[in-house]
């Protein structure tokens, strides 16, 4: 494909006018929003609006007035759609890690006869750590985790929960929820996907596939900004059996009541703990705002396609790279991981380049296709300049190959 | 006191040019900054330049071009000389509720021969449950509460953490740091403070106490916002010996090589659990930047000084009210907290004149007197509307009596 020939798909794409919502920087070809996603154009107004109008001037008021009382559970309401899931089965709050526990948590107490969390080994670290933290406080459990290919043959009556990232955080291998969640139920084990790498960029039907408990991340393709408090799932008929050991008065089923003893709020509102971050709903719910009538499965045919694409330059213009994602888009996120053996410093020329991918370790060349706002000519542009770097060994640069201990 | 010299007071008051630091709208007495701190003028500016300048423009960059990796570690070392500790000492993170699981937890885990958690009841509900959640989820852990007065003597052998709130939330009372960590340390226990009613408002001297650990709240006296990002504190003589059990990748000692085991990072930043909500951060900052250059003993003596004028005007002008707050200011916090059988409708109706206090079930008006906004004149107008709801028994008023399922 040539860069008109590019252009040209772009011309022809009906999405195209999607990238018109958000604030990107000229010159810059952003393929990291899997990392972190764009401003869109419309959450500055709206959180200065939060902040100058609300809170300035309604003050405490603000919580009724303004519906922050609410906020945590309409937020998830807005993001259900994006994962198959009921209004009243998402809730945004807290962090992945913190809901990863909340939910890992109450699955075990729930499962008090299973003494096993089972993952696959190369999950994203928190999702493996924070269930070590639910191992370690809860006498008799354990994590367990098994080579995925191995994953569904491990899960025996001692599994209590099944936990696994839905698109895989580097090699981007997406991984097959009705199957596994299944083969899970067949043996008694509730499952949890980490939907952190695919809400708002690969298709996921929670509800459809039965699926039991799920987390995500509110500033990836969701678009909340940096830190973004993040959202959890619990379908319906599971809501009332579970209860979080983050007990915090928000889920209380009285919270304004102060009583001395906990009692669990009815619904997904018991997943809250404490006081719901307002500033950063606000910029999430803008950020999910952005999916506001757009066709979903258009949406997420254009992300393969755009990957398909970068594959495929990437393989026509470039050697030395290995192919570290599934070939098949069916079987594959939103991003695209190229081995090499320069990739960090590779990495570091196109961003001095204004090409801006990730880096994962040790060798990996990391890059996301936000559908909303990448078009496919930025694919043929960052290629190009990829295969700029490569062909005047740009990554040689010792200002390139110094790698901080931060990324 | 008439309102003449109260003005006067308020003109010999060399605190008095702090108020234009923030942005109370017209008109309104604002005497619930312990619900919510008013909104500091810089605050707006400051998010405009985080969403746009940092996040829009810089992108993924943003992490360490503007420093949001070290946000969490950079406001807690703000938030530090506010509480009598070192810089690296004090976490911003999560909420409140969040952080007191954390170090109860960690606390437990660290004395393991040593049962049960320690508070009193009537402690701020969300204490007590965390407290629930932490003992639910280690086995032969409880909580027991035993009555203020009683609690020291009930600290034995088996207390592995007692949890107290400095100043109680609803009677304003507060509580001897310095006797109770003694005597819990007299007997191996280790204590748990919670800050927020107090941080902002009155003196802590968490080193000069030996405290061993502390939470707090970011949108109280710190002005951070609705839902602001709280702070925790761990004595650096502590802090290698404890692990969180919310043991998330942004605690892990090398968070970017994704290890699968989870190894905690030296120092306070263990205490970290996901991605810091970097919006939220930003605010909380230049809600604790309030308090540069000011002369705190003076500011938390001004506190002492607004609540004792108001105790004394409403038990001058207005009948059926009876202090449910300390009278001697060194022993209370700096709100203050009248019990009547109408105290509700009395809010309501006060609200509607535009004096904004707080009710707490299930007779209680509760008013915060926030020094670096508040002035001595604001205290003189509000009890002269309240003298006057009282006169007119406005708080008879259909319309102020039905209590909101949520306030």
């Amino acid at each position: 494909m040539t860069r008109d020939e590019a252009r040209a798909r772009d011309a022809a794409d009906p999405l195209r006018g999607l990238r018109d919502r958000f604030a990107l920087p000229d010159g810059v070809i952003y393929l990291d929003g899997n990392s972190l996603g764009a401003l869109p154009k419309t959450t500055p107004a709206r959180l200065t609006d939060v902040v100058t109008e609300q809170w300035g001037r309604d003050l405490i008021a603000g919580w009724n007035a303004h519906g922050w009382i609410g906020a945590a559970v309409r937020a998830g309401g807005a993001i259900a759609p994006l994962i198959g899931a009921q209004a009243d089965e998402v809730l945004v709050a807290d962090s992945t890690s913190v809901n990863l526990f909340k939910l890992l948590a109450a699955a075990c107490m729930a499962r008090p006869e299973r003494g096993t969390i089972l993952s696959e080994p190369e999950n994203f670290p928190t999702d493996l750590y924070m269930a070590q933290g639910v191992a370690g406080m809860l006498a008799g459990r354990r994590v367990k985790t098994v080579a995925f290919d191995d994953l569904v043959a491990a899960i025996d009556d001692d599994v209590a929960v099944v936990l696994l990232t839905h698109v895989h955080y580097k090699s981007g291998h997406k991984r097959d929820i009705a199957a596994i969640t299944a083969a899970a139920h067949a043996r008694g084990a509730l499952v949890l996907w980490d939907l952190s790498h695919s809400a708002g960029a690969v298709a996921v039907d929670l509800n459809g596939c039965d699926v039991d408990l799920a987390v995500g991340c509110g500033y990836k393709y969701l678009n909340g900004g940096p830190g973004a408090p993040a959202f959890l799932y619990v379908a319906r008929g599971l809501q009332e059996t579970l209860r979080s050991p983050l007990s915090g008065w928000m889920g209380h089923a009285a919270p304004f009541d102060f009583h001395d003893d906990y009692a669990p709020a009815p619904g997904i509102a018991r997943f809250q703990c404490g006081t719901p971050p307002i500033l950063g709903i606000a910029a999430l719910e803008e950020g999910v705002a952005q999916f506001d009538g757009v066709d979903l499965a258009a949406l997420f045919a254009k992300g393969q396609a755009l990957c398909d694409l970068y594959v495929a330059l990437v393989e026509e213009r470039c050697t030395g790279f290995v192919l570290a994602s599934p070939r098949d888009g069916a079987h594959r996120g939103s991003h695209v991981s190229f081995a090499h053996p320069h990739a960090y410093a590779i990495c570091q020329a196109l961003i001095a380049r204004r090409v801006v991918g990730d880096f994962r370790a040790p060798d990996v060349l990391r890059m996301g296709f936000a559908p909303l706002y990448t078009g496919f000519e930025d694919v043929w542009c960052a290629v190009d300049t990829l295969a700029a770097v490569m062909r005047e060994r740009a990554w040689n640069d010792p200002a390139y190959r110094f790698r901080a201990a931060v990324t």
